[in-house]
C-alpha cells in the first residue's frame, strides 16, 4: 500500500526545522538550518528547496509524489489565504503570500499556519490529543501561545486570531502591556520567571540556583530553576508554585468559558514535568467548582520538539 | 403558505412566561404565571398545559399543528437529553427529564436548554445577532450568564457547561466563591453593585441616589443607580465605570481567547444602555491591542425581555 508523505516545516525564530513525515506521523528524514542563514524570502525559499531535495533523497521519494508542504510560523497568519501578516521575531516577513510562493516554487499543495496551531494539529493527530475532540493547547516559552480544538477542528476565531492565551488577563489591575493589563505572559513568560527569581536572589535568598549558575545571575534560566526545584530548593519550588497558580487562574477562566476536555501543555517550561504539573493541578482544583475540576484534564505534550514539523505536515496530509 | 408555530417557555425564578411564536419570530399570543404558584413538577405541567390550550385558542391554531415546545430554564441542563441537573433558585427540579415529560404530556417534540442559551438563540435568529456567525451573549442580573455562538451554532462545551462567563476570573487574588477566585459576577452581580453603592453612601458620599430611594438604603437598585448616573451623578457614574471596567477585563480575555465578532448584552443592568455601554467600550479599547479592538463589537440585546420565549420556541422551530 502507498503511504502518503509530506514535508513539514517548523519556522522558528532561531532555527528552521524540516521533516519528511508520513501519514502515520512517523518522521522519515529530518534537517534544519539557522533562521539567520537565510535573511531574505528568496534565500529562504532557495534553502528550503535544497533541503527538501535532500529529504526526498534520504526518504527515497520523488518530490512529485509528496502530498504537500506545510509550514508553521511564529506570528500572525491568515490560514485560508496562507498569508503572513507579520512574524514576531523574524524581520522581513511582513505581508507575505507564503502559501502561493511555495505552491509556485514546488508545484505542490501548500499550507501556512501559526506555529501553535501546527503543534496542536500534530498533538491532536498523533500525540496526546488523539483521545480528545475538545482541547486547548498551550506553549510556554518567551511568550504563551495557544490553540483551540473544537469538535476535532482548529477554531481560528472571527479573524484568524483566536487562541491568544498569553493575553488572557489574570489581574485587572496588573502589569500593563500593549495588549492590555494583567496578561498571563506578563507573569509566566520565560523572562518574567527569570526576573522574579533573580530579584529574590539579589535580595539575598539562599538557593541552589546560585550554585547551578556558578553565581552568574545572567545565566539563570527556567531550566535551572526547575532543576533546583526538582532537588527540593525552596526558592525554585516557590517560583514554580507562582507560575502554576497564574497559569491555573487563566486555565480556570478558559474552563468556565469553553469547557474543553483537556489542556495540553508544550514548550520549554513544560519540560519541567511534574515540577509544573503537580502545583498546576492543585491550584486548578482550588480555582474550579468540583464538577468542572472533575471534568478537565491537564497533560503534557507527547511529541515534544517534533510537534511542530509533524503538525505542519498534517496540515497538508489531512486538512 | 403555512407558517409554522411553536410554544416558547421562559422558566424564570419569579415568573414562567409562555408565548406562541411563529417561524418569523413574531409573538402571536402570550401568557404567564408565578413560579411559586406551581410548586411541584406535576402542578407545573398542569398549569403549562392549561396555558398552552389558551395560547392555541388565542392564536387560532390546534395543539397538534405546533412544531413543538421549547423551554429555557435557569440552571444546569444536558441539552441533548433535555435533562435538568439542577435549577439555581427553584427548589424541586433536581434530576428532571423535562423533555421527556413534555413530550409525553403533549405528544409534540420538546427541547430544554438553559435560559441564556435560549436567549442567545432568540437574539441570533431574530435579534441583533442575525448579522453574526461568531457571537458571545451575556446576561447581567443576579449573576452573569453567558452563551457562545460559533459558526451560527451554540457551543456547549465538552459537558454542556460552557459559557459560565460569571466565573471568569478578573483578579487571581480577588473575592473567593465556591467557583474559585475573582469571578466576574462577584464584582458585577446586582447585589455586588448595590453593596458597593450603599457602602459609599454610608461613608457619607453625596449622591442623588439617596433622593431617588427616599433615604431608604435598602431600596437601592441597579436601576436607581443607573438613573442617577444618567443625570450626571458622580457616585452613579463611578459605580458604572467600575462595573464597565470589570466587564471589559473579562470581555478582553474572551476576545483574545476565542475572538468572536460581537458581544451581545442583555439582562437588567443592560437596560441602562449607554450608561454601561459607553464606559464599557472605552475600557475594552484600553484592554485590547488596536487590531483586536477594531474587530470586536459590543451591542445591547434587541429582543429584551422577549428573547427568552422567542429563543425557547426557536429551539424547536429550527434546531
Amino acid at each position: 500500500m502507498h503511504v502518503r508523505k509530506a514535508i513539514g516545516i517548523d519556522f522558528g525564530g532561531t532555527n528552521v526545522k524540516l521533516a519528511l513525515v508520513d501519514e502515520e506521523g512517523r518522521i522519515r528524514a529530518r534537517s534544519r538550518f539557522a533562521t539567520g542563514q537565510a535573511s531574505s524570502q528568496a534565500a529562504w525559499l532557495d534553502e528550503v528547496e535544497r533541503q527538501v531535495r535532500q529529504l526526498c533523497a534520504a526518504g527515497g521519494v520523488s518530490r512529485r509524489s509528496l502530498a504537500g508542504i506545510g509550514v508553521g510560523v511564529p506570528g500572525f497568519v491568515d490560514f485560508e489565504r496562507g498569508f503572513i501578516h507579520d512574524l514576531t521575531n523574524v524581520p522581513g516577513w511582513t505581508g507575505v503570500r507564503l502559501r502561493d510562493l511555495l505552491q509556485e516554487r514546488f508545484g505542490l499543495p501548500a499550507r501556512v499556519d501559526n506555529d501553535v496551531n501546527a503543534m496542536a494539529m500534530g498533538e491532536s493527530t498523533f500525540g496526546v490529543g488523539r483521545a480528545y475532540q475538545h482541547a486547548v493547547f498551550l506553549t510556554l516559552g518567551t511568550g504563551v501561545g495557544g490553540a483551540i480544538l473544537i469538535n476535532n477542528k482548529l477554531y481560528r476565531g472571527a479573524r484568524h486570531m483566536a487562541g491568544e492565551i498569553g493575553h488572557v488577563s489574570i489581574d485587572m489591575n496588573g502589569i500593563r502591556s500593549p495588549q492590555g493589563r494583567g496578561g498571563l505572559e506578563q507573569y509566566i513568560g520565560n523572562r518574567r520567571i527569570v526576573e522574579r527569581t533573580v530579584r529574590a536572589l539579589k535580595r539575598g535568598r539562599k538557593s541552589v540556583i546560585r550554585n547551578l549558575v556558578k553565581n552568574n545571575l545572567d545565566a539563570v534560566t527556567p531550566e535551572a530553576i526547575a532543576r533546583a526545584a526538582a532537588r527540593g530548593d525552596r526558592l525554585g519550588l516557590e517560583v514554580f508554585d507562582f507560575v502554576a497558580d497564574c497559569l491555573a487562574t487563566a486555565l480556570a477562566s478558559i474552563t468556565y468559558l469553553i469547557q474543553p476536555q483537556v489542556f495540553i501543555i508544550g514548550g520549554g517550561v513544560a519540560l519541567s514535568g511534574s515540577i509544573l504539573l503537580d502545583p498546576l493541578r492543585a491550584h486548578l482544583n482550588e480555582r474550579l467548582s468540583p464538577f468542572f475540576a472533575r471534568h478537565i484534564e491537564v497533560k503534557l505534550s507527547q511529541l515534544g520538539n517534533d510537534a511542530g514539523v509533524i503538525g505542519a505536515a498534517v496540515l497538508t496530509l489531512f486538512e
